[in-house]
């Protein structure tokens, strides 16, 4: 009976379980895309061309759940190519996440996240934010998409744990930023993190720094592998950018990627 | 003599002192404005208006030795208004200080800072940055201006503390801070902070969320006052936004604040 119980808190919800028990709607879109795709693998696309950008997305999308953005990197932004990226989104069933890491305070995100050229509210599904500020900055950003009619439709990660070397987010740092988490549910579905933070369903981890070799770059980033991140860190989302960026066949290494991640998925889950 | 000891090094340097006694270009610029135009005053121009900001600016720039500006909320950003700005700049002589709160990794903020639509590092002489990600964003912003020739030219503040309320930019992090900046010093120049954090006069303190009258907004940010800042808190700079952004004449209530920051500082010397 206590083996078995045991057996039972230890098991991994699987995708379909994780839908039916999160309560947000992004999350539950996610979870399906996950589930219908077989995939866990988030794409950085970090390019400062869009044209670059809409093309390595073309060849990506079917074996991605999340396209990740640094939309202020590209050069050629227009409004058209954001019509295009989110045509690409819907003929390829990914989500959109601007990797904004907002970090000012709930007046100011306010204004970043709907304003301005980007006007990131409109496009992206899914945003991320650093707690320094305090709770006012997910204030500030739950009442932009609010004010745009887009509540539900929006949802934000905090950055809880980062990939780089010497980077601070981490102990004292990391529980407030669960503790604003929790308190924040409505719009916050998940961290940016180095390993899991919470079992429960209605929040998503996500790491980036994934590749299939570990090592660093030049300027403190550091790389795990997809087996790591997924089977020994308990992540659910691993988050690829240079690995597939740089490499000379993006579809094929993706899909190289996309099978590692749900490969560790599965080993989790049996 | 121990009194007269005590006495001279509680005193505080003046302008010129400080401009002789700092190593950074970008920082003997700054404290030779500071002296020439009797100001500690920066304003942050936080309006989605590009159009809107040249008219203020162009009306408080007699009084303030800084813009600061979120280029990202400006929903008419053209390069020509950029080259405007830059031109008003000269005619007042004021610094640039675009508040971009860079929070990525080094190869990152690498391109945030030199790419995209808005290339900051062209024409903002000062930017800021939070410290979670680790060194590498010192690095990478600082790896950028080289690449464009700019060494020496451009500056960096670290994000030490915070006006918001529930902030987590303290205690440690505040120290890891400064250790940070002390070990950068070719490239960062101060901090963004709430009281004073060294004595070195290679480091300057702007402090923002500054009002003639303290109080909160909805949204967690928490005012001070010009007195408080410079002479409680022994910050160097004021930063006010919605107080002359808000007001009905502002370059009346520029003037307002110019003078209680500069007698404030006078009061320090004294």
């Amino acid at each position: 009976m206590g083996d078995a119980q045991q057996k039972k808190v230890k098991k991994v919800l699987t995708y379909p379980e994780r839908q039916s028990q999160c309560k947000h709607e992004v999350l539950k879109r996610l979870y399906g895309i996950m589930e219908e795709k077989k995939t866990n693998l988030c794409f950085s696309g970090d390019t400062t061309s869009f044209a670059e950008l809409l093309e390595v997305v073309e060849k990506v999308g079917p074996y991605i759940c999340i396209l990740k953005t640094h939309i202020d990197i590209i050069t050629d932004f227009t409004a058209e190519n954001i019509h295009k990226l989110k045509n690409l989104a819907s003929k390829h069933n990914f989500l959109l996440f601007e990797d904004r890491k907002f970090a000012d305070i709930g007046n100011t995100v306010k204004k970043q996240y709907s304003e301005g050229i980007y006007k990131i509210s409109e496009w992206s599904d899914i945003i991320n934010a650093h707690i320094i500020p305090g709770p006012g900055i997910i204030e500030g950003l739950k009442s932009a998409a609010g004010e745009k009619g887009l509540t539900g439709k929006r949802a934000l990660l905090l950055i809880a744990e980062m990939s780089s070397k010497g980077n601070v987010a981490t102990g004292e740092y990391t529980k407030a930023c669960v503790k604003m988490a929790e308190e924040n549910q409505d719009f916050v579905v998940g961290y940016i993190c180095q390993s899991q933070l919470s079992k429960d369903p209605n929040f998503i981890h996500m790491t980036p720094g994934v590749k299939l070799v570990e090592g660093t770059d030049s300027l403190g980033q550091q790389y795990l592998t997809p087996k790591e991140v997924i089977t020994k860190r308990n992540s659910d989302i691993i988050i690829v950018g240079r690995g597939i960026m740089n490499s000379d066949d993006p579809a094929t290494t993706a899909a190289t990627y996309q099978q590692a991640g749900y490969d560790a998925y599965l080993e989790q889950c049996s």
